[in-house]
């Protein structure tokens, strides 16, 4: 069923001479198909047939693109353990993750094919002293999506920037996620079913092959492309958005991108449940080894002698849960690489590593510690260290912790640890940790993200280029669609939910 | 009253030793004050207090800072005749239009005042399913304002930019147009009474003074500022977007730029009205010296006998309009040398000039025409020419019509000129201008822009450099603010609007 081939629309395609294999890091070993890289010409091609497409795509009634994106989760669901075993192939990560992930793709696709079975979505607007003017939410155009390499399903292929952009009413263009380009394939071949048996334009979904950058590089250049969506790292987010910003017409990026999702715990909470705590980070630290955007990767307190039972306990919890393997062996280096130089820095305390056997590419998670004071000084303390990894940051005093969180980066999420004797006197931290972070988490952990329409998953840059969206949740619709007015237009002429 | 000092908060500073004045277009002559260039230290100095300033001025309540909008409405009615002679001796445009301006940029702080009453424009949000998901938008921090030539009251310092902003909950510091840096100090001092008499932090508004780019590049480059706003030319807008896109954090830039705003008109409105549109258009043409971001610079018809007549008569009716002085000797001559650029061009026909006399810095309108075939074969003809000009196309055939919107750069407005008959036939010319547009207009002109909650004013690029946003009207605040969520946060710690 896996061929190694582009879809170029509803076309399959190899012209390219460059292939490259998926990796099974559990079994450490290549996977056998063979895929090959779109070429320059089959870039065109997909970006020619999406703009020919949009044509017609954006004109389609919401409920037509409905049944378009609930048949999409359809079809994925009727790959059925075929997309489960290759999605574990691919990456090592058990099959209840697997069918988790599937699940929330799903009801994601059915979610935004739900948002616009009417048109609300679109906010429409009559002015009040202005009744001539009607406002309405219109959509950019093709838009092309870089899938995660952490979640092979729910954003990568179909994930929630492609069920935003094709609700929206824009074509969408895949950059496979080289790590899982086979559970990328049958995905993609599901919205290829799907668009056949809903009546779609040919070119409303391309997805295009590539093991380096190249091809992303020369899709986000094509004058076609009117947005980017992307999910990974500081370093390949920040580059798209440079490329699109040089463009002769700039366009809109959204990347989410690193965080190290900074929680603070007070000694009232370390007081009353220290060692509850440690467990709950210990689990959140090391799910999915480590391996989501809102993983905890550095803790706050004040210093004293809970704080460092705590850090010990936290560490000894950490350390005393089984290892897994990593998405791939690169990532599982990078990993490696990145602790090391954190725990290399004279300021740091490593106060414990995971010690059982480890099989290849799997992680050992890892808990570390320093003071305040240095990690004001050090920014490579600052530094995302991707997978099953926290720093605790001892501070001298509250004035340090609060100096602390105005210094850091921008983020995804920040999280309080807290009593109830704790309210009175939060605002200086929830002030201080709301400009830093798009979603504050109270007594709880950053790792889920409910898709909801409530949910802020973005934050300053470099957790994301452009703050003012979110990437989860109904709302990230918004990212591929702009405002249009009509003034004086023909009743008979509006669109009917713009109609007096 | 005038000093020429630049205001850093409340205080009158002039460290700088480079100067320049303003000019009276209308008397050909300097006025007298001498505006003093604000300084890196000055500048500096602008934006740590904006941002010591944001740290409370973000957490006032909507009625304070309501409370201090209207007082700046205020405040600028009280300046009285004062700033409408400074307006006049800066602008060469006359009394009527300086108060009509007065009373837009009155009515707009008056309506962002109005709209932040109420903390209904954060969209406060509480998840259906995910009620422990509690959603509101939050303001991104200092903005940057770049005043616009055209509009030295309703578009500069306390404009639609600098009132969306503070209603936003974000400090100001406005970058002063060269052109009118009277009028601008005037109505900062009217600011800074403002913020005095209702209590808002230092630092929550600044007006620097500047004749040339440096002030602006090193306001936009410092790490303080968070998002930039600019009305004014392509070439200015996009060096202020590369720069805000090449900062260690990029910020995002709206810029409302260029654009030639393509009327359309169809053979049965010619047949049936045409004399009557060319006496509307002549009008709109020269309306303010056509200094109008929605100025109709491009007229597209289908070749007939009728679209030769109305291309003569459009060229009489103009030419036989008074000429009157434009902002500026140098909007004057980039009028003259960007119409000679088009006139010189090989294909084209000058079909009317205004010939009476005229004094010094007055604009002699023109109207010329070209065949469809040679507008789309040369670039140069899609430029805008600022002031009182307008290129009208004779198209081959509806097809080339169609196909010359598509290929149209995108556009503030776009305006349809038909009769009831041609309903039947529209939808094609919609769909196309309408990716090309912003807004489009019905039986009417683009010149003309209402404050309005449904109005878009912005566009695909060139327009404005984000087409997600708008910058007239109450959701122009959007473009300030990012949407932000509390995740399980005690009940009595969450603002009023988000508890239950």
């Amino acid at each position: 069923m896996i061929t190694g081939k582009n879809y170029i629309g509803n076309t399959l395609s190899a012209k390219g001479t460059k292939t490259y294999q998926t990796f099974n890091p559990k079994a450490n070993t290549s996977n056998t198909t063979s895929f090959v890289e779109a070429t320059s010409e089959e870039i065109d091609l997909a970006v020619a047939l999406a703009s020919q497409a949009f044509d017609t795509y954006q004109n389609t009634p919401g409920t037509k693109r409905a049944a378009f994106l609930h048949t999409i989760a359809d079809e994925i669901e009727a790959l059925g353990d075929t997309l489960v075993q290759t999605y574990m192939s691919e990456t090592g990560l058990p099959e209840g993750r697997a069918k988790g992930e599937r699940g929330r793709t799903l009801g994601q696709l059915r979610m935004f094919g739900d948002l616009v079975q009417t048109e609300d979505w679109r906010n429409p607007t009559i002015s009040g002293e202005h009744k001539e003017l009607r406002q309405y939410l219109i959509p950019l155009g093709p838009v092309v999506v870089f899938g995660a390499s952490n979640f092979p399903l729910a954003y990568s292929t179909a994930g929630g920037d492609t069920a935003s952009a094709l609700a929206a009413g824009c074509p969408v263009i895949v950059k496979s996620h080289p790590m899982h380009a086979g559970t990328g394939e049958l995905v993609a071949s599901a919205i290829q079913q799907a668009a056949e048996k809903t009546g779609m334009p040919h070119g409303v979904f391309s997805n295009l092959n590539s093991a380096g950058i190249e091809v992303g590089v020369q899709l986000v250049k094509n004058p076609g492309v009117k947005a980017v969506g992307f999910t990974g790292s500081i370093k390949g987010g920040r580059a798209l958005y440079n490329l699109a910003s040089q463009r002769e017409e700039p366009i809109p990026v959204f990347a989410e991108m690193g965080s190290v999702n900074p929680v603070i715990i007070t000694q009232n909470a370390l007081n009353a449940r220290a060692s509850e705590i440690a467990q709950t980070y210990a689990d959140s630290i090391t799910l999915g080894v480590g391996q989501f955007c809102t993983n905890p990767g550095l803790i706050l307190g004040v210093k004293s002698a809970e704080l460092t039972d705590f850090v010990n306990d936290l560490g000894e919890k950490t350390a005393a849960i089984d290892a897994n393997c990593m998405l791939h062996p690169n990532i599982h280096e990078a990993y490696k690489k990145n602790g090391e130089v954190i725990i290399n820095q004279p300021e740091i305390e490593l106060v414990a590593i995971y010690e059982g056997t480890t099989e290849e590419n799997q992680a050992q998670a890892k808990i570390a510690t320093v003071s305040g004071d240095a990690f004001l000084k050090n920014l490579k303390l600052h530094q995302e260290v991707f997978g099953p990894f926290s720093l605790v940051v001892q501070c001298e005093d509250t004035p340090q912790l609060l100096e602390i969180i105005s210094q850091l980066e921008g983020q995804l999420t920040g999280t309080i640890i807290a009593q109830e004797e704790d309210y009175k006197n939060l605002s200086p931290l929830v002030e201080r940790l709301q400009n830093r972070v798009g979603r504050i988490v109270f007594n709880g952990v950053p790792t889920g993200v409910a898709v909801a329409d409530a949910m802020t998953h973005g934050g300053p840059y470099p957790a994301s280029t452009d703050s003012r969206f979110t990437a989860v949740g109904n709302q990230a619709i918004k990212r591929w669609v702009r405002p249009f007015s009509f003034q004086d237009f023909p009743e008979e002429l509006l669109p009917e939910f713009l109609k007096k």
